[in-house]
């Protein structure tokens, strides 16, 4: 039996491997998607390759692109990080991390590699509840973009070719998606989620993604296997 | 007064060249986005960065990113260009020249670079009718893609901000734009269409892109200044 394939957006983070692992578990054969975009740090990328290699992943791309070109966001710019907010208010609003049309962009080369091996599935790992405020982590978003992908390609007008965005993290709370990982067997310790980390990698502990894991950890009541700054 | 800022996607083809100077025309502040994205030459960019100097454009990008790492085109893989194909027969199916989901990419690029400007309008010099039978040049593409732009940024969540893509070309005809550029002084002889130029740039004069803007140049009842291998 031949499985069918599926593109896996791989940042290295809780989410994504989460994401990887149900991908998985699902049936697919995995081909996982990784970008380095002008982040602060390359712990991202050596966290998504640890992560695709302990899931299982048939084929993993790492792409680079420029997104500094643009500037407009903390992550790409040299703007200071926020540090220490409270984890209950962060969805309140679009912080300084936002990088314009990031998913956008990811979902857009996902498409690509995805019509490139003949795949009609792309998952990502989006979050609606606890997830930093981003307008393109809302699930209007993500249909939106489904129905955009299925005019944009050749193999979405073809019959019977159904271009699917799976999102199965986005009505999860994050002390919901660990719960889930670790039934899948996932190894939370090489996964990487900090915005700013120190030294050799280690998280912070105080950036907006350390303070949403830290407290996925506690809903969750277990502990995070990173080891952090403070 | 402050002028409205715009951004266009910039090939270095006619098409695009048009495009930038009716967005001039139409008042615009012009930021010209160009993408070097492993095509078989480098021509096109330096038609771009030409064109936008010509024109007039106050900012003009060149974004380099990989789309070899996919595949799947004749425009990025080694796969033989088809030529000497019927201008009027090139529409009736999807070309080996396809590049999976190409304009998607650029359009994503083109929305984050709109939103770190604060910028609201996109323009694009796809076109509906002689448009070489790819599915992201067709109105309905374009109009889902607006749609979703809107969900997808920041800028589209904020009040009386409507996200717009702008396709003047895409119900001409090549003769049209042709004549449309000539009226708003566009400079043809340093446009760049052929998808495989010989030796110092010169346009084959036979793949699917020289054979269309020949017809367009001769329905038009002009000659195209440019020098053609034959």
């Amino acid at each position: 039996m031949i499985m069918k394939k599926a593109v896996i957006l791989l940042s290295g983070g809780l989410d994504s491997a989460t994401c990887l692992a149900i991908a998985k578990q699902d049936g697919y054969e995995l081909h996982a998607l990784s970008f380095n975009y002008g982040q602060r740090h390359k712990f991202e990328i050596e966290a998504a390759k640890s992560v695709a290699k302990s899931i299982g992943a048939k084929n993993h791309i790492n792409l680079t692109i420029d997104l500094r070109a643009f500037g407009g966001s903390a992550l790409t710019d040299d703007i200071e990080v926020p540090k220490e907010r409270d984890a209950n208010q962060i969805s309140d609003e679009i912080p300084i991390t936002y990088v314009p049309a990031r998913n956008t962009i990811f979902l857009s080369f996902g498409l690509a590699f995805a019509e490139t091996i003949k795949s009609n599935d792309i998952f990502i790992g989006v979050n609606a509840l606890d997830y930093s405020g981003y307008p393109d982590c809302r699930p209007e978003y993500i249909e939106s973009f489904e129905k955009m992908a299925q005019l944009a390609t050749k193999s979405g007008t073809e019959k019977n070719n159904q271009i699917r965005l799976h999102t199965p993290l986005i009505q999860l709370t994050k002390a919901e998606i660990i719960k889930t990982g670790l039934a899948l067997g996932v190894n939370y310790g090489i996964t990487h989620s900090c915005y700013d980390p120190v030294d050799k990698g280690n998280p912070c502990g105080a950036c907006d993604a350390c303070q949403i894991r830290l407290k996925g950890f506690l809903d969750a009541g277990l502990s995070d296997p990173l080891v952090y700054n403070k």
